[in-house]
Order: C-alpha cells, then sequence, then structure tokens
C-alpha cells in the first residue's frame, strides 16, 4: 500500500472525529498508543506489537493530516539516503 | 511511495546501526524524536512539523524492523475501516 493511501484510507475513518477533538487531544490518543507499544515491545509477543505498530503509524497519520502535513511527501527527506550525511548506511557518528 | 519500499529504504540506512543499538535504545530514539514533533506541533510551523512527522515515522519504521515486523502487513488491520466498529468513518463512541 502506498503511504499516500494509508493516509487517506486514515482520514476516510477518523479524520472528522480526530479533527473535532483538536491537536492536543489527539496528540494524547497518540501518546497512549506510543504507550501500549512499548509494552508489547517489552512482552515481545509479535502479533500484539505489529497491532500496536499499526496503531502508531494510523494515530502518527491522523495527527499528520490534522496538521496539514502529507506525510508521503514529508519522508522525501530520506530519499537520498540519511539525511544528515547523504550516505546509506548512514555514516554519522 | 510504497509503505514497505519506505520500510526497506530505512533499513538500508540505519538497519546495522539500530540493530546495534538494540530495542531499548532505538526507543529512547523514537520517544526522542516524538518530542520533536510535539514541540513542532505547539510551535505550529508547518514545515518543521513536516521535518519531525517524517523523523518519528522513520524510527517507527526501524522498530518495526528491529522487531520483524512489516508495517505494510500489520496496516491491514484498517483495511476494512475502523478496526473496532468495521465502519468508515469510525462510529465508536
Amino acid at each position: 500500500m502506498e503511504i499516500r493511501e494509508f493516509q487517506r484510507a486514515i482520514e476516510r475513518i477518523y479524520l472528522e472525529k480526530d479533527t473535532a477533538r483538536g491537536r492536543e487531544g489527539s496528540f494524547r490518543w497518540f501518546v497512549e498508543e506510543v504507550g501500549e507499544l512499548a509494552r508489547a515491545m517489552r512482552r515481545g509477543e509479535r502479533e500484539q506489537m505489529a497491532e500496536e505498530f499499526a496503531d502508531v503509524f494510523a494515530w502518527l497519520s491522523t495527527l499528520a493530516s490534522i496538521c496539514g502535513v502529507e506525510l508521503a511527501e514529508a519522508v522525501g527527506k530520506y530519499a537520498g539516503g540519511c539525511p544528515k550525511c547523504g550516505q546509506a548506511p548512514c555514516e554519522c557518528q
């Protein structure tokens, strides 16, 4: 799936509700999901980790939409390797 | 860009270094970037927000790789609308 397509899909499901909730409230939800990812990583169950990675990605996507950021464009900074050293693999210290 | 393609690109740049750092250290880096996103959202500068959204996404991607999770597969849970109510837009309370 395209990054852009995922962002649109999440918008269709949640944008109206998340826009009404606003940036602060939606950021708290995002952080809550980051906490669930932390727990899943500590426990190390792969299926649960996959669920939480998807949820954090979904919340990141909805936050980007609320902020008027197109994720697919934003990640262009990684197209030429590490944005700092310009290498792949990264050669930063 | 495809989600899968982005995860591969981030692996080419960072996976060796991040795997050596391990899950705990890489998770701390991820959280550091989440903090930078929080600051950018508070300031509301769109270009800076775009940078930080991309960085959080990159760290989420590398964490997924370290944990053996394929993001493109994990997000399949959103393919049929909200995973909880099955609707798009979400009709959960």
